[in-house]
């Protein structure tokens, strides 16, 4: 019998296969949860098994809700004539922390060639019949990196023959210092500059 | 209904009850666990709850284990005269990498006043029938900081009537480097110069 309980090794291995945690972090996770109430354990494994459960993809915009179309396809309140690109749902949270009101469409990633990964693997040709009702401006918000401008182009050269296509400003963020900008960066706001 | 489902929020709000884990972290875990299959949440919510289930402290040193006795403590083969006095289960695991064979003692933590943890918190008068059995050398291996040193200091005064006490050595880190030695640690790597 190993000197480290078969339990407590699989809960590490669990934890480590998580992205971002290393063997150490896992171990700690591991005897604090040992030591923490039984309940703390108990949420945790029981919100695990709910989302798998609860959570479904939204079959108009593809972000993960409770139900389909999910709240934000729903809501007729919203700026139905905008619809914004992003790669994941994690985007759409961060946006909705903005006064932004249209409507979303996740892609469930990027275009990334080394990985596999082409348009097809993407939720981009399900942009095609939602566009044709009434949208004016579809605005692009992959992310700002080699992948996310290469899979910006794609969709803008698929979608500009048939609405107005924009794509979130680049630049420096707000607090940021010119000094300790980057090349690239710098470029980009003197582009957008006005 | 809210924007992100309820047991998304669960889910992140369950991860940062963890330490070391904050709002970013978790975000990023429970939407990795969403892409993942199925098996990824499953197997760690078994794990989670496998845990408090199967893990007993073992009642002759308190470290974790399957079983009490724990495989250490029933190991014959083991060295019986010498017991080494650690925090944490997590110590026993460090020290398990090296080549001391003797028996652990768990205190399941170290004198902290300010946190309301006196030595009657601590595993510490279990310590003394273990050691009147044929036990000729505790060593004591608390953490290297002020806590630590002083429940080791409490132990010693404890024992040092009745059995041999050491304390594990103290300077500088094998790979570390002198010249950015704090000056404790020098200090201390000087008196245990030999």
């Amino acid at each position: 019998m190993p000197v480290v309980p078969r339990a407590v090794v699989a809960l590490i291995e669990s934890f480590e296969s998580l992205p971002g945690i290393g063997p150490k972090t896992a171990q700690r996770l591991t005897y604090h949860l040992l030591h923490a109430p039984q309940e703390v354990a108990q949420n945790l494994a029981d919100a695990l098994l709910r989302i798998k459960k609860e959570i479904v993809v939204c079959q108009i915009c593809f972000n993960i809700s409770e139900k389909t179309p999910c709240v934000i396809c729903e809501d007729l309140s919203r700026n139905q004539k905008v619809i914004m690109v992003v790669e994941d749902p994690l985007d759409v949270l961060a946006f909705e922390r903005t006064n932004f009101d249209g409507l979303y469409h996740v892609l469930g990633g990027r275009i990334a060639p080394l990985e596999g990964i082409g348009p097809d693997e993407l939720r981009i040709k399900e942009l095609l019949p939602r566009v044709q009702n009434g949208v004016v401006e579809v605005i692009l918000a992959t992310n700002p990196n080699m992948e996310g401008d290469a899979t910006a182009m794609y969709i803008e050269r698929l979608l500009s023959p048939l609405v107005k296509v924009t794509k979130i400003g680049r630049g420096l963020p707000v607090g940021g210092d010119v000094e300790y900008a980057d090349d690239q960066t710098l470029m980009r706001s003197l582009e957008n500059r006005g």
